[in-house]
């Protein structure tokens, strides 16, 4: 495993900007929210609990690296961390502890977005933690966000493992702070931070007693999952919506490419999509539309429905219109008027952006690709090699694809956890395209795995809604029960063990 | 958690020896063996499997840093594993292979004391390895033993969490050149090494299915378990043995302090006592006695029975000559005779002493001591404080107290590992003084103790003897009859769960 690195390479954020947009490798976002929501329908965001008054924010002192006595490891950061004291029972009645995982962004803003424990708290007079993950938001190493990823020295500490060791050490403060020895802690998070939660139940059962894993893609690594899984979903999620639509999609790129072969072709392609930026090359236009759709697919909410809308435009614009103009008919329904879209919108060089890339160069190797009859785009396999190269130019360190598996575990899950683990809940919609790479069949009759047909990412954990439809209520429904029913079970050994110490030892005849 | 350390403080290997030396704070040896076996009785020796001509040695790249990505995190060293192909029944039938974790020491001195797994290799047709810990014998990083211990920054990568996770990369390495996927390992380990074993379980179930960890003291952490547990069991064994021995040994070390106090109090103490160097202090008697009668205690092997050959020399000589006496004929008896005796003979600055030494200090840290009536010792308790500052100005790093129970868990247990994990033996002598920090009763089912009233430390992994008594062997049918249920279970789980990939689904009615 591994190889000395030959020399240490030093990349310019100029450098790594200009990278990571030429990238050749596609990993779809992940994330428990869709970061465009607000900007697309104001009134859907308005109507989100958008900010909680009664999280009050506090900081740790935390551990730069956990797993090494190196003097640099006993470096310090402050690491944020939310909590609403209002739902709580108290350290005397053991009352639950729910904890949000943050994951690729920062955790103040996941706090407007996961309503599950909010909705859920009162009932379970819980108290609610939201932790922020290392590299992300308010809490960044070495000052600053640009000191933390200067270079492979800085970088180095930002990954999964000291990530929950983080959570681990925050959540054992809390209990300690608070006397909360016995308050049983559930862990929830969502798409990465759903395999942080489900990973933290696995080595930490000490400190979680069980985890809401929601859309985890915790087989999408090493080849457990098809590759193809993602595409294959998003293009089933359109087809099943409208074959019509699939169709014109599935066209589109070869008639994009056609038109850029023309003289002026670039130009024609730039007017009719009213690009911000007059394109450079019709990679920048179709990677734009792969990211629409499989954004659109990803966050396909009941309420919204936008494979629909994107659908319906496409259709609508058959009879008045040639393919370009359906297509972007439909950028226009899912985008909504502007004087211009922006191609590189999906790739701007934020945080989040920034930092999920580092990860998923160097740990969170989810091998994301597609044949040419996998789906309804054009094909773009999946190639280790010219990966693992890509990466290595980027950030000067080898990426470590088999890693994930080693610590974590992956293949035969279903034969390991069988007779090992308990309470954890993998729920998926099966709409949602990482699903493909998600644990869809209960393990025992404690690891379990609950499934929606027409759930997308990370719904069940999303705030509740009037107008949720009945199967979204039923999987939250069943989610809540299966959790009452880990602290119940809890509260019965903890009674249990707590006489069976005070009673004298029975005389041996 | 955690400090910034000020600065980075060098120490010599000269200043770490006499530091060693004068330490106020006693954490008894470890070790599935009793290093001073061999010196002291060749002909037991020597019915020990002292060679193994079927283990083969190879070496495996090891990363440096399992949970960095830092470029200096991606060195490499060479790290020994032994294996013995010589009883395997081989891939296609999914024979099992048996894994040895090897700790504080040099694995192939292991691999001649540790019998178990050649003992039992036969009948479960099972691949037999050994496996180097990081640091110690020829798996050593930085090129030299004196390079990997030289500062802070070259002892860092030092600690248990690399070591498992070293264990899992050699384990999965050896399955995947054996293409041997479905062939179930059971990891074992003794003492330090036990801990890492049944640890390893917890936090890779995925490439153990089960752990024999044999005398592992994985509740001396953090207060879980009694500081003065040690002592007392030790003096336990004294007492048991000979009431009059006790008390003798009880009454020494005033006797000892008065003569010192004398007039050429050390020159007598070093005549009487045959000390190779004269004694500077008396402290240096007292520390080798120490040792001594706990040594005698942990490895009371039941063939030899230490505690028995010191107190009956005690004991004979009352009548002959006065306390120092009488305590220097249980030395005699002990160590034979002499020309002299090294009062540092424990305190020798072997790679197993220093390496110890530094684990013990910086993450593996027992509080062991004991107050006035704890024991038949002067009273030495444990004050955390002081200790952190001799480790410190010993390694120039802040111990970590909390974090094995942060990491592996420790309090609570019974209540965690209840409804969480499977198939850990803990195995434990009640004569072994480091029994008082084991895991004594069955947690459940498949996470089981099995304790013996006169075993002493990790007897039951040593290799078989003719006169072995009949709870020694009652203990190790009752070891091998569990691994051999968990393996049972794992086949039948394994073609039931094949059967269920092969079977076409049934149709939804």
């Amino acid at each position: 495993m591994g190889s000395v690195l030959p020399s240490f390479q030093w990349l310019s954020l100029f450098f790594l900007i200009i990278s990571v947009n030429v990238c050749a490798f596609k990993i779809p976002r992940l994330g428990t929210w869709q970061r465009s929501t607000k900007e697309r329908d104001p009134e859907i965001s308005s109507s989100l609990h958008l900010s909680d008054d009664d999280l009050k924010t506090f900081y740790y002192t935390q551990r730069l690296d956990h797993f090494n006595y190196r003097p640099d490891s006993y470096h310090t950061f402050q690491q944020r961390y939310m909590v609403n004291f209002k739902y709580w029972g108290g350290a005397k009645s053991s009352a639950p502890i729910f904890a949000f995982f943050g994951a690729e962004g920062p955790v103040d803003e996941d706090a407007k977005y996961i309503g599950f424990l909010r909705d859920n708290a009162p009932q379970f007079n819980a108290l609610i933690v939201f932790i922020e993950h290392r590299y992300y938001g308010k809490s960044i190493p070495f000052g600053s966000s640009e000191e933390a990823m200067r270079n492979a020295s800085t970088r180095g500490y930002f990954n999964s493992a000291q990530a929950i060791a983080d959570y681990a050490a925050v959540l054992l403060h809390i209990k300690k702070t608070l006397s909360a020895q016995n308050s049983p802690i559930i862990v929830i998070g969502g798409s990465y931070g759903g395999m942080l939660a489900s990973w933290f139940r696995l080595k930490y059962p000490h400190i979680a007693l069980g985890a809401l894993a929601s859309s985890a893609p915790i087989l999408y690594f090493n080849g457990i999952a098809p590759q193809a899984g993602y595409y294959y979903i998003v293009t089933k999620d359109f087809k099943e919506t409208s074959e019509s639509c699939y169709q014109t999609i599935r066209k589109s790129w070869s008639e994009i490419d056609r038109v850029a072969k023309k003289p002026n072709g670039l130009s024609i392609l730039s007017k009719r999509f009213k690009t911000c930026d007059k394109l450079n090359k019709s990679f920048d236009l179709k990677d734009y539309l792969d990211s629409l759709y499989t954004d659109a697919a990803q966050y396909n909410y009941p309420s919204e429905h936008p494979v629909k809308i994107v659908c319906g435009a496409i259709d609508a614009a058959a009879k008045k219109t040639d393919i370009l103009g359906q297509i972007f008919e439909g950028v226009v329904a899912y985008k909504q008027h502007r004087s211009c879209y922006d191609m590189n919108e999906y790739n701007h060089p934020t945080e989040s952006f920034l930092g999920w890339r580092w990860q998923t160069c160097s740990e969170i190797i989810m091998p994301i690709g597609h044949e040419k009859n996998d789906s309804m785009f054009p094909p773009a396999p999946f190639n280790m090699k010219t990966f693992v190269q890509e990466c290595r130019s980027l950030y000067g360190v080898l990426p470590q694809p088999h890693w994930v598996t080693t610590y974590y575990g992956g293949p035969d899950l279903k034969l390991i956890l069988h007779r090992f683990a308990s309470n954890i809940i993998f729920s998926n919609g099966l709409r949602d395209p990482y699903s493909s790479g998600g644990v869809l069949e209960s393990i025992s009759n404690t690891v379990v795995a609950v499934t929606t047909v027409n759930g997308c990412h990370c719904l069940d954990i999303q705030s509740r809604k009037a107008n949720d439809p009945q199967w979204l209520v039923t999987q939250r429904n069943t989610e809540v029960k299966i959790i009452k029913g880990w602290i119940a079970e809890y509260k019965a050994d903890l009674i249990a063990l707590t006489k069976q110490i005070k009673a004298p030892a029975e005389p041996k005849s």
